[in-house]
């Protein structure tokens, strides 16, 4: 019966099992796919990764004693997978282990900081006050997600300059961890229409209040004094537009650069609160200078990090 | 029978239900939180987040016709989620949607770059040679990663200095979004031990050679032109300790900065082929110096990105 399982076979040599896919269900497909297994580890295929559909979710009390685990699940389905080879460790790629948070650094023409307090802030947090910012969705760029959270918490429109400092944090929400992003933003207006089911409190803060206010983290220090040394140096964390390994695809590739400013025709800018602030030279040089079309990757799997 | 779920509530005001917890099994568990959902929407209760450990995973399908859905899995268990109110937007934060790869840029004295070819290398890809590297481990640094990977594949033993650069791709494995640091790194061995379950070829290839590949991507073409950025400005990514919001553990926050190499007293050293090949202005300027204890977040949550 082992030949009724339909699946596929990656260059890694493993096994891709889509539980919708297949013609026979129930105890048939369980019965079929435990024949199969011995065949895929004679043949030296490595693991075997079966997709159950939540509304299928009744096999996989099965599929647990045959062996397999979860790998991951997402809205919609769950991903089991097993590992063939008896002499190998473990080799399946593990699921993402890292969130991503952006906040927006927004200064306006009265060196005032935009800050908000969460509705739900932890009370054990040395600071209430934070900047505005959230989790990246599916597939956002960090420029969007930091103009999004900002937007979406405070009603202050502001666009993306450049990378002001990140921070990496481990043992975060169910023991991974975060990138926190923060990323100096050029204010496009305002006035402050905040959030009534996320944000308590928003407001302009004068940046030295901000600084100086006792029960500000280092962390959130650290971000000022980072924004003072790119207003004062010039030099900054930029990204830059990259052709993928497709030659197709744009990726985006951050590195430490002389921040220039441009405005929307590819012209260094000197009309911002933030450009006005920065040396001459900065100003005026252009030599990290890119293209700015950017397509999303499409089938990136091979071209990913490892 | 809804007070039979035993439950704890977070500051977002969601339900938490552990399955290996209760004292009522199966079907009695089933009935009973399907009595709790309207009590618990009626006290204004927000999110309920059921953790079913994969012994107990008959119960899924019984979720899942409740309206509970996949949040995540990993090894050993899955969560399923239900949103209550009615009248508001799903707000449940979505579980982690980066992977973090990184490589090792790898020079020796003789100006050669250390590089691979995968033994399951994508065959649809511009260049079969790579730098070395691979995913983090979970909580683990990037600095360790790229120690770690670099050694694995290659058997060369090295340090890191900084960050080169790092690149930021969507739709990626499962359809979401890697990070791909590119880490300097000080070699400390030369002999070349390649794994052979992973690594087909290992060699250290002339910089220009590589550079001048004709295969080689923009992506990595951009990494060996930052890399000779950074010898001849000292301008790079480095990384800070930074104390947590809680004061006691300690944080990696990563900025553009003048990059001061240290020996492992914390002085200034100028023994590495990197750092001899640094302007003296960049060797001799400690304004970046931190300390370098790094303890692990412990209870991060709150602490976090949002």
């Amino acid at each position: 019966m082992a030949d009724q399982i339909i699946y596929s076979l990656d260059r890694f040599s493993s096994v891709h099992v889509d539980t919708e896919k297949q013609q026979v269900r129930g105890q048939d497909f369980i019965t079929s796919l435990r024949d199969a297994l011995p065949t895929w580890r004679a043949k030296g295929h490595r693991g075997v990764w079966v997709t159950v559909q939540k509304e299928l979710s009744a096999c996989i009390p099965q599929l647990i004693e045959l062996g397999f685990d979860y790998h991951h699940a997402e809205p919609g389905y769950a991903m089991l997978t097993i590992w063939l080879p008896e002499t190998l460790p473990n080799n399946l790629p593990a699921y993402a282990n890292h969130y991503l948070g952006v906040a927006g650094f927004v200064v306006n023409e009265k060196n005032q900081v935009l800050v908000v307090r969460e509705r739900y802030h932890n009370t054990n947090l040395r600071s209430p006050w934070k900047l505005p910012g959230g989790h990246a969705d599916r597939g956002e760029e960090i420029s969007t997600t930091a103009e999004r959270e900002v937007f979406e918490e405070t009603g202050v429109k502001s666009e993306f300059v450049c990378v002001i400092a990140f921070r990496h944090l481990h043992n975060y929400r169910f023991g991974l961890s975060d990138f926190y992003f923060v990323c100096l933003m050029r204010s496009l207006s305002s006035e402050i229409k905040a959030c009534p089911n996320e944000i308590a409190e928003c407001e302009w803060m004068d940046l030295e209040d901000y600084e100086n206010y006792e029960k500000i983290s280092d962390v959130n220090r650290f971000f000022v004094q980072q924004y003072r040394e790119i207003v004062a140096s010039g030099n900054a964390i930029t990204p830059h537009d990259v052709r993928s390994y497709d030659r197709i695809s744009w990726n985006k590739v951050y590195s430490a650069d002389r921040l220039v400013e441009q405005d929307r025709d590819g012209q260094p800018a000197v009309s911002s609160v933030v450009s006005s602030a920065l040396p001459p030279s900065a100003a005026s040089d252009s030599s990290t200078a890119e293209g700015n079309q950017v397509l999303q990757q499409e089938k990136g799997e091979e071209e990913g990090s490892i």
